[in-house]
């Protein structure tokens, strides 16, 4: 297969840029997006290796998945690792459905890759589309507000980074189509996601009408900002002179401050003592039992604790 | 005109409440909304006055609709305003469309008569699909987030508050109709929205569909949420130790906060010095020189003033 020279990529996501002088790992499917940016790991010179891996589903045409990938990482010089997964089995033994099962095992496979080479992370393929669906979705689950994927962010002692969260899906196909290199269609994640394509092909379209310009971006950009705003928050909480030296929160203090802040503190206070499950009523009942004339001064968590309110103080006590 | 015994209303916004022991004005276009709003702040028991805006615009429907508020007030026993305003001729004077020309007159009016009765509000009857619809709307003209209305907000002097921003459209459609209560289609604000139509018609139902629920409440709690970590994200930063005596960062405590608090801090000094127009490239442009070994120590801002970065602190200067 020859390709044309490779025309010059899209900027990356600039925060994954100083994890990429590390090892990296791509998990490579053969679709679209992990052919992607396999070359343009290989472009920014990175010491990237693939791993593909096998589903058992899907026969002659996942077989053809591994040859096409194996072949490509042949030609561009990478490291090219193939993992035999029985999804159906583990699909069964979980009790998931083939999709999860296949998620759950590429993760794991991934992550203990990255682990091998010391120092290894591990690259997704996620794009702008993919992140606008996402915000959507994590919206419709009611988070508060427009969550989206992080371009890094570290789970399982592993570092993720996803360099094209800023590209579009079309821009990902001209970019290929430009090279003169091929995809597999629908590689292994063929099944169909009846949700996402009514978003893709419905609903974002409808959306971009209404309005009358293309969301995507702007989601991407909603969510980045709104992650700021909660990043910034938490750090702020940090600072604030809200605790006495034994770690409880200090009333005066908080009691001078406008009810927003006060949720912000008290949750923040929950979290920081593992309390599961804080719901906006707790946070209101906890708030309602600061100020020193409350007539309550206890309020039941979960887990057999209470929160309450003793010496201008709040702390968290067994029940 | 009979009308049954009213049923109980759905809850209004706890918010409001205290608003409404003052006196209100409603702006009562007979549409569904304001009628649905007027019977509510009645059996609240409120001190209300409605103010019908007769546009001087489609003839005798207009009189019609004037008519019906009239007869509705006397009814219920509410004072009764009308106001006539020749909507066309604003409409040309201010260079802006009819529709502008409209809400101008009317936002006028009202916070005129509510400056009338001493410590008046206005009440508007905006409802839960009307919220999601601004959500949106003001999500792609770009703004950070999903920034809704406010159940109160307070602008010209005035408190604007919104009872109905939790019932959904046909929430009220039911509660009119249980009472026998009609109103006047297409009242006021009958220029066609194409945009606000086709998102209610077509991209929300769309959304619906593909997220597998009712996105428009989740909008309105998220804008809710989205606005009150806004709310204590800004007195967080009041109650900093980010100042020095004289107002200026100091900037061996802003040093060491992580990047995002960083921005917000100085995001808060640009507003707090009353700096227009400040973007994102703005405030990283700003932190780029905070540190004490940055080769940059100055950044131009609008309106011939310089942020300069001297002796740990960072201030603002005539250029």
């Amino acid at each position: 297969m020859m390709k044309n020279d490779a025309p010059a990529p899209l900027p990356l996501e600039p925060d994954c840029l100083p994890y990429l002088q590390q090892p990296v790992v791509l998990g490579l499917s053969g679709g679209r997006d992990s052919v992607a940016l396999l070359h343009l790991l290989v472009q920014q010179g990175c010491a990237v290796r693939a791993l593909h891996v096998h589903h058992g589903i899907r026969g002659a045409e996942a077989d053809a998945d591994a040859a096409f990938c194996a072949r490509l990482c042949h030609e561009l010089d990478v490291p090219f690792e193939l993992q035999r997964v029985d999804v159906p089995a583990l699909a069964t033994e979980q009790g998931v459905s083939l999709e999860t099962a296949g998620r759950h095992a590429r993760r794991w496979l991934l992550a203990a890759a990255a682990r091998r080479c010391k120092g290894g992370v591990v690259a997704l393929a996620h794009h702008a589309d993919d992140q606008a669906e996402t915000v959507l979705f994590r919206l419709a689950r009611g988070s508060a507000g427009l969550r989206g994927m992080q371009p890094v962010h570290v789970a399982s002692g592993i570092t993720w980074v996803r360099p094209m969260l800023s590209w579009r899906r079309a821009e990902i196909t001209a970019w290929l189509r430009q090279m003169g290199q091929n995809w597999r269609d629908d590689a292994t994640n063929a099944v169909a996601d009846v949700a996402r394509n009514s978003l893709r092909l419905e609903a974002l379209p409808a959306l971009n009408k209404a309005l009358g310009r293309d969301v995507t971006p702007i989601l991407g950009r909603s969510a980045r900002l709104h992650a700021e705003t909660i990043d910034a928050l938490e750090a702020a909480l940090q600072s604030l002179p809200s605790r006495d030296p034994q770690g409880r929160l200090y009333l005066p203090f908080v009691w001078q401050q406008p009810l927003a802040l006060q949720k912000a503190i008290v949750r923040h206070y929950l979290q920081q003592n593992s309390v599961p499950d804080i719901s906006e009523e707790l946070v209101l009942a906890i708030v309602a039992i600061l100020p020193a004339d409350a007539p309550a001064s206890r309020v039941n968590l979960p887990g057999n604790r209470q929160a309450a309110r003793r010496e201008r103080r709040l702390l968290i006590t067994p029940a």
